[in-house]
């Protein structure tokens, strides 16, 4: 059986995020079901402009060509002010340009989020679906992770201790592996 | 009467953007209106981060400072992917951050767009409008202004050359000043 | 002080619904607030057809007179499909038609939502935000009230029992009364 | 070569509607991508409620049925107030109901929309786009119809005309037969 290499974004650049620590889970848990996940580190992307483009930053050169080469990518995503994170917005951006270079296309899709409150993220999960309907990414459906109260199910480095929502990520895995093979 | 001061963001970092341009004909429109509008620059802003809050760059501070004393935002923003530009939109967190700091609080604001195809932003606009809720912001609704084929209404410089919409511009504006004022 | 009429409108139909028990709820405490909700009743309109418009049913032009008298409208909508009900939909329609008739026009809007899971209906109330700006609603932003988990916090004939959510409508009246006398 | 059996929904009920013209358009051309492509009608559904739903009145349980039995779904929808038409959501709603009969379940979907004004009812599409995840439909990335100005592309009888336009829907339907088998 081959390996699913699937990119795996974050897009909470604070040290102790609990988005990222919930990709680690992921990360953990993704040889499980044949999938090598890389986390893809976004923070070091300038900000995006058309005159930036040429030439393209090696940073931007080399997220790319990580992305271009995976089956899948996994999208983590914090709810800031109702949707997805500037930064993770802005690595997306680079990842679709320049014009004709779209490093995403045709590749499925899965998100999961984190928030401190109640709703989990949900807001910035539909927020990042109409977007990636952009770069003609196929965002599987279900099951949906929405991880609400953060801090009850991490502990203070970041990782994830919560044993339903570890389980729950598990299930989350096990679809995806399936939805990435259909596209294969 | 007294002048309102409104400060203005583009949300493309183009030199010759468009939308900078577009802002840039409010500008000269204002004045007509009792508005100044400043053009707020966010191509220097660092990526948000919880970890970079404290203590606050400089950058982030003198942009805060000059949101906080606005009467009023003023947004002009591209279409990138179906949303608004990563740059816009971490701007924004940056101005409602630190927790319990929001610089937009309670403001009214306003909505231009401008695309390339033809359908002028629109879909930038309506995310714009679910994440100004956040901060508590107050949207004006109508004159819209979604300026579509751009390169037919702009000169290379990224003047706004095109008649019929500078005239809906004036008309955004002389609404826009009647929505500020409701909010003062 | 003057009495502020309210044009309440559930969006659920079903006898014993969550929302128009947190809608009766409302009405309930809205004397506290100076505000008269009314109940529209939305289940005997009409699916919307332009072909439907001339002559307007009788049941069309009532509703229209009711919401066009009011001084502002509380929409209680219940989540399916991740969207409002269909019947609230049908309702908006014909409160905008024909055209050249929007009753709802530059009305101060609020909006609750409940749901039996844990989300309150989050999903439902941005949608309505982008639906009330066609026809030149003003959305309150805040406090908002997505009431989840309704089989906890409603008696089995539907009315609100749960103490904090019985505060938090209150506090949202109270500021909806603010938000209503804005527009007047 | 099997036939792909399509159910064909369209939003709009007025008798000489764009919409259902567009849709009268695809069913024409479907045959040359092995498509049928069957007009469900949705304009005598009533009201949802969940009180309405034991016993299924017998209109919903045929429309339920050819959902159930169909290879795929292709919506046609206006856009009213910045969404969907509450008839084609208040149809979608009985189309996932009762709890465990969703007709819907893991189809594949495909969306196209009319529009009088020149934006072509985009915003209804990325709402619908919202509302079939729900019932966990896949729904296609491109080509996206978006019809605008249909004064222009139909004739009185609400016949598709414009050359471009029947063009475009050509190549939506052999993508649309693409995406399809994809999930069979």
């Amino acid at each position: 059986m081959a390996i699913l290499h699937i990119a795996g974004l974050s897009g909470s650049l604070r040290e102790k995020s609990y988005n990222t620590g919930l990709l680690r889970a992921a990360q953990r848990y993704g040889a499980e079901h044949d999938m090598e996940i890389e986390m893809i580190e976004i923070g070091s992307l300038p900000l995006f402009s058309e005159d930036g483009e040429s030439p393209l930053p090696a940073a931007v050169v080399a997220f790319k060509e990580k992305i271009a080469t995976a089956d899948g990518v996994l999208f983590v995503t914090p709810e800031y002010n109702y949707s997805i994170s500037g930064s993770l917005k802005n690595a997306i951006e680079w990842g679709t340009r320049p014009y004709g270079n779209n490093s995403f296309n045709d590749k499925p899709a899965g998100i999961m989020s984190v928030s401190v409150g109640i709703l989990g993220g949900v807001r910035a999960q539909y927020h990042l679906r109409q977007i990636l309907v952009s770069p003609n990414m196929h965002v599987m459906n279900y099951p949906e992770v929405m991880v609400g109260q953060a801090k009850e199910k991490f502990n203070e480095a970041g990782e994830l201790v919560d044993e339903p929502t570890q389980k729950r990520v598990k299930e989350f895995l096990a679809a995806f592996a399936e939805w990435v093979k259909k596209f294969q």
